[in-house]
């Protein structure tokens, strides 16, 4: 990691904690390189980044000042109370609708579940793709079965090594994208009727799953910014009989949330006291807009309990429906569940995954992608600010593409949904999020995706017109 | 399709029926030109395709016989009587093993359910995907999500219109290979407990599914030669409520069975009587040694309660994992559980297929695997005929790569497939093919690949040593 990366991060620790205040002028040039023992460059190069996060600003002949946009900028929502019964999961076909408006390229996408495609570097897979075919050994489509093809393993295991989270290339199972892994894994773990514990809001993915295979949901209450606090879940851990935690500790969906480091090792330990196995969502873990790669809970995993599931497919290749999971001690269920069910994940894919990265260009790509998504958020976040009412709170997700937004007093997404369907704009509801529908202020929140296509003009104007439906009361409250 | 195969399937018939008799001359070259009308490169050709299917021999300087190994050829299977009772479905860890062996290339696979990987188009393949690759639109990868790729579906659509089956593209889901076509199929259609008819012996992977969403099957009598009787069904249907019928008429898994066409229309008017939906397992339909496609149920089915599920991966593109399901009236239920389940299949391996299909050189690579295939059933039937006792029942396929035999009385293919496994040979035993483990005579049956890679020296010497076991006793019967 470059060192301007690891300045930029420590200042803007510093400005979130308080200790740069808005309006305040960081180090002169000079007095950073002396204080530091860096190059001017790799100043001016972390000053760039934290501008381009709209974090602090350059005034021509001053220097460098933290963003006093900042001090006027909206709070941050606080976790919703979630109900500590175990419900039954049904959600409707509001799932369907939102999903089905990402398929139109003429919505625009703030409701999107990905990324645009057009983040990602199509061409050079497609390189990989084609150069690994036709290399290859036709008997090794049978000897790749159910586990997955060996060198894409042995490529994971070695980035997670790099990246300290210990994994053995036996344990991973190649899987149809992180969805096959979360679902083999619950299956693997559950019976019907079973209760699984799951932050609240949750992806709906994650509550389709639970409905699927008749389980039970107890809803954790999930802070926007350091995610499921373990102490709640020991609560829910003394009162329930828990199957299996399905969590997402890094840039959860739809908050944002990133549980500290302490968060995950009480978690991992907390659990394993319980013999409660965790699976861990981690799809989001390399969109980090820092400089360092926050370590999923898998990673102060001792027991073998945790199942690390994760994909290609917000990080690197959209539609190529490749993901894996980590399974611990899980491994050899779930290997025989995935020859069972699915038999093998899609050989294409994985050669042109395993070229791509034994050929070295994941870092240079991720680290474009994370300065990338970085930006957008920055620009979203102050568009919000611009156009929302007084009152908005706004979440500061530190990875991902999704920014949550909590409506003022009496606002009401569901409502703000359907209006903004009618002008061509699309987005995610609180009610999406959670199995009970969501409380009052679970149904105020909203999810933007900010991981649109660089440089898509409709952006601004969107958000826009949503501000005018807020601010006419077009909302009305429940 | 040219001439000469139609005189070859006419003649193989006669044969069949007994019209011809073995050691009976076949018509010279002379005569079948003038009462045929067609030119004697048809007649030699028709005789060269009959001869490479071990039908006839040509003796020389007297003509083409009716093969005297014929007349003292093995007996057909008959159907094994099924249990009439709904039962629970469970099946151990013997399919991991035998599926397991399939990933080792120093194993004889004849107990493999794959055909070799080297009877594929592989290099063709992979030049259509490089080449649809770098012509993506990276939006398609988004709009493209949950029932598949546009151009994809309208070949499919066309090609099955050309086969005489009316399929529209909008009822077409993409699936994960078959095995998610079948497995949505029946999560769609079924709750937990619900009775399930399918046939008797049947594929291990139904068996698995059944298991997996807690159904229980009723299994139907099933002939090796002529499959499902409709009116053992109706008795069925009579006496158990069932939410459903997965059946395989064509060349069905493990038999090789064909249902006649008339007995798939009364299968069909059968099911809509009783308003029973079939999901029509086709995968080998495309695998005829004939020369026109047997047609499945789907072609006669009117009410839309027939989800017909295929894939590539047998006759086109193993390990691309690109399957499909045309499933009628339950289409849009289909497409929504696919988008909830696994959300879409993988993009490069449908791109890949689609500009295959596209560019037209399908018809002529199934011609030759086809050919190949009788070719590969024919020598396999010899050298079993020529290698094990007497007593020895054979099936006689006409489509798909599985060759059923029936052990003599007292054989046990359980015991055999543990010590052709100790001499680094497969076979799949009978009792894989049952939910209740079966009775006597399927404990006798075994399931034989004939799809192995052209030219494998191993198959002659493996199916003598199989013999060998089998005459030494190597297989106490039960």
């Amino acid at each position: 990691m470059p060192l301007y990366t690891d300045l930029a991060d420590e200042l803007a620790d510093a400005i979130r904690r308080g200790a740069l205040r808005p309006g305040e002028r960081l180090p002169s040039v000079r007095q950073a390189r002396a204080s530091r023992q860096v190059s001017a460059a790799t100043v001016f190069q972390a000053y760039d980044l934290l501008e381009s996060r709209g974090m602090i600003e350059s005034r021509p002949r001053s220097g460098f000042f933290v963003r006093a946009a900042r001090a006027a900028s909206a709070a941050e929502p606080q976790a919703a109370p979630a109900s500590p019964e175990a419900t039954e999961v049904s959600i409707g076909d509001l799932v369907m609708q939102v999903l089905g408006s990402t398929r139109d390229r003429d919505v625009v996408p703030l409701g999107s579940a990905f990324p645009s495609p057009r983040l990602f570097p199509l061409r050079e897979l497609a390189r990989c793709g084609a150069r690994a075919l036709r290399a290859l050994d036709p008997d090794r489509l049978l000897e790749d079965l159910s586990a997955g093809n060996e060198r894409l393993r042995h490529q994971i295991a070695r980035r997670q090594a790099l990246a300290g989270i210990a994994v053995d290339p036996d344990e991973i199972v190649i899987t149809h994208g992180a969805m096959e892994a979360l679902d083999l894994s619950l299956r693997l773990l559950t019976r019907p009727g079973d209760i699984v514990a799951v932050e609240s809001p949750t992806f709906y993915a994650a509550l389709q799953a639970l409905e699927r295979h008749g389980l039970r949901a107890v809803e954790l209450p999930t802070d926007p910014r350091d995610g499921v606090d373990p102490d709640a879940l020991a609560q829910v851990l003394e009162r329930h009989r828990v199957a299996a935690c399905w969590l997402m500790p890094n840039f959860q969906n739809p908050l944002g949330s990133l549980m500290p480091e302490e968060r995950k090792r009480a978690l991992v330990a907390l659990l394993a006291r319980h013999g409660v196995p965790l699976i861990e969502d981690d799809v989001y873990g390399e969109l980090h807009h820092g400089s360092r790669r926050p370590l999923p809970a898998k990673a102060f995993d001792a027991a073998g309990e945790v199942l690390h599931c994760t994909s290609f497919s917000k990080c690197l290749a959209p539609g190529y429906r490749v993901g894996w999971v980590a399974a611990g001690r899980h491994a050899p269920g779930l290997r025989r569940l995935k020859t069972l069910t699915s038999l093998a994940t899609a050989v294409p894919s994985q050669l042109a995954i395993a070229e791509y990265l034994a050929q070295g260009g994941f870092d240079r790509h991720l680290r474009g992608l994370r300065r990338q998504l970085a930006a957008q958020q920055a620009r979203m976040h102050a568009l919000v600010e611009a156009h929302f009412p007084v009152g908005t709170r706004l979440a500061r997700p530190q990875g991902g593409y999704f920014l949550w937004v909590e409506l003022p007093e009496g606002g009401d997404s569901l409502a703000l949904q359907a209006r903004a369907a009618a002008l061509g704009i699309s987005l995610a509801p609180g009610a999406l999020f959670s199995a009970s529908g969501g409380d009052r202020r679970l149904r105020r929140g909203l999810r933007l995706n900010f991981g649109h296509a660089p440089g898509d003009a409709r952006i601004e104007p969107a958000l826009a017109a949503l501000g005018r439906l807020v601010a006419a009361g077009g909302t009305p409250g429940t």
